[in-house]
């Protein structure tokens, strides 16, 4: 495979598909370094077990080794090595021989995909259990199973990611995505991939208006715990806000609205979104799920929506062993970065632009406008005649754009030629 | 029948449907009476015949003993104790002999609905007419005729009923209907007996966030007379005002716009309409017709809109003989009075809410969220995070339910919950 | 014919066709003076050659006597005495034998109209060049042929022409055209003619609340000059401004908006058309192509929008030799006066009106309202009772045109009325 970004990410997927990762615990920890080995200014934080966050505490960090079901001559029904998803998230150890019919009040199956096994945890309540298909769960036969789950509780820690990247400006663009599902591939590891590449393309900018802010934790206890810790400084400074998920299949694009629906971040997504994407999918807040539901949150109130390709809980792999690496590719992982890449272009490019000449200049004597006149031949230059109209100092790029119908990224080399002939200036503030 | 609200306002407007009213007169001093007996409180108040009222006058008084159309041999054609709608509302005394060609000058029928008589007034003009169905007119075959009216006019007053009910603001919530119709049931009895019932379902509440203001009254005159005596206290105090009429059918439900639709009293009856009856039908101002007219008036602007099982004007019945004790029933009546009383009680809960952790709180260790986490599982606690999310100051219930697609009454168990766990503060103001 | 405007106009608009006109020279300037012999008050400027507007510089003046293809043996190919359009706009004098390969590069043609002299200029860049149909170019068989354009440019100036009729207020409405085509008839004669007959109405109007501000001015460079030299002025007064093309055909009526389409010039163009021409094309300031593409930009934003039967650029004989007088009609000429006509009266009376009594008026004792109150027998003072509602001192005229669906035309005689029975107030501010 060619280096190329969707390679590399999709490499490092693969890369740490085997680990199995909670909200809490060594899974976490040895996924981040491998991050860490991409972008090695990522920081580190360890937040200990029992801390209060907001309503929340920390809770005990949970680390597996192994487990599964066997008849009691040996033979395996299952096990965590062949899928952690065998294991219901954040179980308790169990070591012992119980009958069919108290086993079954342990086993977790997605009855309407009966050949898949489901992605089920218990995060805050104690209780042991299995997952596995409903086939599996139909064909067992014998009267009594050995049952055995090596799992345990610590006071530990629960870890998160930052990685701060400063711009001219103190106003910050977050981006985040999370890092806690055992071997799925979409709904985990296609955000924090398409995070890391993201973070070298900002790092390897020459100017920055904005200040970017990367992070990566568990999602929502990490999110909560993160927010708990560094509320006062993201309400102040964060202007616009994305947390992404699910961006590595390619069947479409999707936009979850924040809150209200009307922030920055729901502007340029939605600009980028509907020129280069167009049949995009526009999801209302009330279909939010990923920690964009943290970041809106009454109080909280930043300005963030969410990203996805194939949204979470909407599409029929999710949450599921199908979630595996051949659901996404170099492609899918490509186009979400390539959207997550304008959008950050878009933002350092959104100034309010205003003309400094009344009247429309004459571009013709800067070559930028027919010399002669005749009728259908001027539409090469409406981008740049629109452009010029709406330069007035009332708009920022975004309005200009999404009023004349035109691509920011056509508007670029325009404003360019402005700025050169000193056509026009660019101020900050409406 | 059983003691049901909706039985006892059926059985009101029963006792009530015989009594000829008018605007003025014993009619309805008769009929109010007969509505103070069922709630002893309501205040009446009588304003002299002549008093200035606005652009207007107090009328003089009009009563009406009897009269008819006899042919000449005594033999009846109509007579008023057959149905009071046949002579003309405030019609002048008469009693003479004319010929055909003169009576029929003095007729009034409906040519559209030629088996029903017409009810038609002339307040304002002094005149003596009947109505009559246009197939009694046709049949008309003598030459000469007897024509009584055995009516008059004195200087008399105009009588209205108010009831105040105090609340712990000075706010109020005005309600009103109208009472100056001979016999017939939609338009005329059911507005006053769904009146009655909401004035004793306020009185037995045993806490009141808004004072109630409720105003029985004769049409147009009657509400003129009333603002012109109650102004200045009406538009310092009254946050959302809703004029009764027409609610004893069970077809539909109507809701007439305020002059620019935009305030409490549209917002919580769209809202109530809405989530229980979501087809009924919105009709713009400008096809207002009753009291409604006064109260938005240019200068008076109270915040009031009107509703209407079948509306006024759009049903077929409406001012005919046709609208009479089988057009209602105790079915129409209730369901009327329940829209209303949930407008109430939306109103007297539309606070605006405010969540007192940062992020969302742990659902789960209060037992209201799953504690197992598993796709597709979760629907059953979408009302209350999408209510926590919009708890955040900015929103009141109305707002939030119109947001988040959840009645009212869904939310008040949540919202119970919620303070019962110290997890919300209720906010007055925006 | 008969002295009708529209007939008036349209033998105006033959008398000027044969005039060649360019952005500058003696066609426009006897152009104008016809104009003058109309409306003796238009007053006359010339700005010299050279003078710096904005980010233009006024052309040097160019006049053209004749000129033409001819084979070597004489005989005529095309001749400016047969179409003056002909030659290129501001084309260079030349007197020379070409080869017919280097006459190609010097024709312009419109191949989709084959039959058709497309109307091409050059204004800001030095060329010799003649236009002729495809047909014709694609006849030419000889070797070689005398080409001659008895053109030259001189430091002479560019001129317009302007009328100020001043009423009670400074505030002011502008109407513009331009005169700088040579012999076609929509898109030239059409707006200069209109324009000279509206300035006959407004002089003639014994009352004006506004003032008006009439300009003539060749296309793009002509209202840059005028801007250049009176924005300050236009920015303080002008509450309106319309500018008038292609208003002689009657196909359709066509309104352009203004940058944001927003302003007072919108609304009332907007509501006029509704009301009388409903099936009126309406487009984005995305279609704007004459001066209001001057007066819409950025930093002048003026209040204007542009104003057409069909429109500019958007009908098949635009800028071609069958823009003629066929094309035009006094009956199409007269449709866009009246509409502008319209346009001025509503301005005129676009005041904010507030009744001066509480509630309803008694319509019935000034014989406004019927005194016999029966259903299906009010339709005919709907239209006043709604004025009357809305007359509340927040609305101006147009809001309650559009709010009631009544056209100001229907409420002129309703407020004459109301104010007769000092029922109303004007007031200016809201």
């Amino acid at each position: 495979m060619s280096d190329t970004v969707g390679n590399r990410m999709y490499a490092l997927a693969g890369r740490m598909f085997p680990i199995c990762r909670s909200i809490t615990g060594d899974g976490f920890r040895k996924s981040l370094k491998i991050l860490c080995e991409e972008v090695p200014d990522i920081k580190i934080y360890e937040v200990p077990s029992g801390t209060p966050v907001f309503d929340w505490t920390v809770p005990k960090e949970w680390n597996i080794r192994g487990g599964g079901i066997y008849r009691l001559n040996g033979d395996k029904v299952i096990d965590f090595k062949d899928s952690n998803l065998h294991v219901l998230g954040y179980s308790l150890p169990v070591n012992e021989v119980v009958s069919k019919k108290e086993l079954l009040e342990h086993l977790y199956t997605q009855p309407n995909q009966p050949d898949l096994i489901p992605y089920v945890t218990s995060f805050y309540k104690e209780r042991w259990g299995f997952c596995m298909s409903e086939n599996q769960k139909n064909s067992l036969s014998d009267e009594n199973y050995k049952v055995i789950i090596d799992s345990d509780f610590r006071e530990g820690s629960l870890t998160y990611g930052e990685l701060i990247i400063p711009g001219e400006s103190k106003e910050e663009i977050l981006i985040t995505s999370y890092l806690c599902h055992p071997s799925m591939a979409n709904n985990e590891l296609s955000g924090p991939v398409v995070l890391v590449e993201l973070m070298k393309y900002v790092q390897q900018l020459k100017k920055r208006r904005y200040s970017y802010r990367f992070v990566i934790n568990p999602e929502t206890i990490g999110s909560i715990t993160y927010l708990s810790r560094n509320l006062e400084i993201l309400q102040k400074n964060v202007v616009a806000g994305f947390v992404l998920s699910c961006v590595g299949d390619n069947r479409t694009y999707s936009y979850i609205e924040s809150k209200y629906g009307n922030t920055l971040a729901d502007r340029v997504l939605q600009n980028v979104l509907k020129f280069h994407f167009p049949d995009y999918k526009r999801y209302s807040f009330l279909k939010r799920g990923s920690d964009e539901r943290q970041y809106n949150s009454a109080g909280v109130d930043l300005p963030v929506c969410g990203f996805c390709r194939s949204k979470y809980e909407e599409y029929s792999e999710y949450h599921t062993s199908a979630d595996n690496m051949d659901l996404i590719s170099p492609e899918g992982l490509q186009g979400a970065y390539d959207v997550m890449e304008k959008v950050i272009n878009t933002l350092e490019n959104n100034y309010y632009y205003k003309m400094k000449c009344m009247g429309e200049p004459q571009l013709g004597k800067r070559g930028l406008y027919p010399t002669v006149s005749q009728k259908g031949k001027y539409c090469d230059v409406k981008a740049t005649t629109h452009f010029i109209a709406y330069a007035d100092g009332k708009n920022d790029l975004i309005d200009i754009s999404n009023r004349i119908g035109v691509a920011t990224y056509t508007l670029y080399p325009i404003i360019d030629q402005l700025i050169k002939y000193n056509l026009i200036e660019v101020v900050y503030e409406r």
